[in-house]
């Protein structure tokens, strides 16, 4: 079973879960973690894989891969789960996250396929090949205070987050994108509450667009996000850094890499992306 | 609607599939493609992939999420598919691919949530930094029956590929694995048919593992595999590369990026995987 909620916690208390009937849970989503007015696709994530590690016997995501259907909006969802397999080691489910219409209908706003396990119950071999991003300690990186403020004028995720962004790769916010398509950066929750693997849903999706490296401005909608945790992730500050290398046709991917405070490679993720509209680009 | 089977191409034959109600598919799978006696992911992934083509009003793959549950076996198959959303530029659906127990009950093989689109309506700009793998040409790299023969005993598979590894990658063959966890090689279907968008859902788990440059040898079953599709293959042969870069915990994730002959990186995909048991390990 998920472990209870932090008590206090706001990323707890906004991805909270209560049970309607078995399998079917509600949430209700808070205005506290938009982006440009469009709710995170992270932080929805994380609450339909509240649901699916009650709803099923392991308790942690191994993988999750969600398809964003329409935007959310703060206010009442359901999540229906379905189990699909049960295994001794890997469990496998699916969940349908709605919200309601002006006239009461369900609308799907994302639909999750995950399998989860037992992080605890992982061999000790770690034979990592990728190493840690190079950053400046916290300090010395831009917190959301320290930069130009309008580039994410609506958006209230900022406040929930304690991110600082490695200079390095913050000349976009100045209008000096390196083209390379990199961001790196510190993340933690503004509130102070430690990692766990449901939070790295959220951080796989928390930092600024990749593209904004490249000299592209504007939202870059998630059409589908596939996330890995592999290790519980230790207490502290996690470094997060994407890197999108391929975009092409109206749509790019951009990937995460999400690094605990024990130099573990705690999450992978690759999302796809649409770009912005051709007069959006620099 | 997806495109009516190349008539004679083993590919086509083996992943066709035929209407038995609505959004209901028979598919026969064909030992052809097996692995060390287990049907290849890709290959079973690409036969859901032509019932949700047909299922879905847009023909194209963009992105695949596969979640693979139980092996599956040569015979008879059932993929029952849902239409999750449709919209003007790319619909969301389910497949659920079955097969029979010797006692006549369903068995679920593997679980995939698609989002299809027309990938001949993508716009043309092509801003991707990444570059093609520098290798040799086919001539100068390994075809199967160049190195040794017992790797992949039972595996019928490399009957229907035209696969030439490069001989940097190549070392694990004979003993020496560079560490590096890389592969990389020309892809074709043997029987020369052109690639397109539901054989690149194969060609990304056709090489062998990336583990293997790691000195890993062994089985590594795939758990779960998203595939994004991002341009409609030109003429001619494929180069893929993969890359492992994250074996810990008893699983490892396997990156691959496939590019077509116009120089193009017409798919990536991340599958998770089981790290063959320690006592498999070199």
């Amino acid at each position: 079973m998920a472990q209870a909620p932090t008590a206090g916690s706001e990323f707890d208390r906004d991805t909270a879960v209560t049970s309607r009937a078995p399998g079917v849970y509600e949430a209700d989503l808070s205005p506290g973690w938009s982006i440009l007015k469009a709710l995170n696709g992270g932080y929805v994530l994380a609450t339909a894989g509240r649901a699916l590690g009650l709803a099923l016997p392991h308790p942690d995501p191994f993988t999750v891969s969600a398809h964003f259907l329409t935007p959310s909006a703060p206010g009442p969802a359901v999540i229906r789960t379905e189990t699909v397999r049960t295994g001794r080691t890997v469990s496998t489910g699916q969940a349908a996250l709605t919200q309601f219409a002006e006239d009461g209908s369900e609308v799907e706003r994302v639909r999750v396929l995950a399998t989860y396990g037992d992080l605890g119950a992982l061999t000790d071999e770690v034979r990592t090949n990728a190493k840690p991003p190079a950053m400046p300690p916290p300090e010395e990186c831009f917190g959301s205070s320290d930069g130009p403020t309008d580039v994410f004028g609506d958006s209230t995720l900022l406040g929930r987050l304690d991110v600082r962004m490695d200079p390095a790769t913050s000349g976009w916010a100045i209008g000096k994108p390196t083209g390379t398509g990199e961001l790196r950066g510190w993340f933690g929750l503004a509130d102070g509450r430690d990692p766990d693997p449901l939070s790295l849903l959220l951080a796989v999706d928390a930092l600024p667009p990749a593209a904004f490296d490249l000299g592209v401005s504007g939202w870059t909608p998630t059409v589908e996000l596939t996330v890995h945790v592999r290790a519980r992730p230790a207490s502290g500050p996690l470094r997060v850094a994407i890197a999108t290398r391929n975009l092409a046709g109206g749509f790019l991917e951009e990937d995460a890499e999400v690094w605990d405070s024990a130099d573990r490679l705690v999450a992978q993720s690759r999302q796809l992306a649409r770009a912005p509209r051709a007069k959006d680009l620099a």
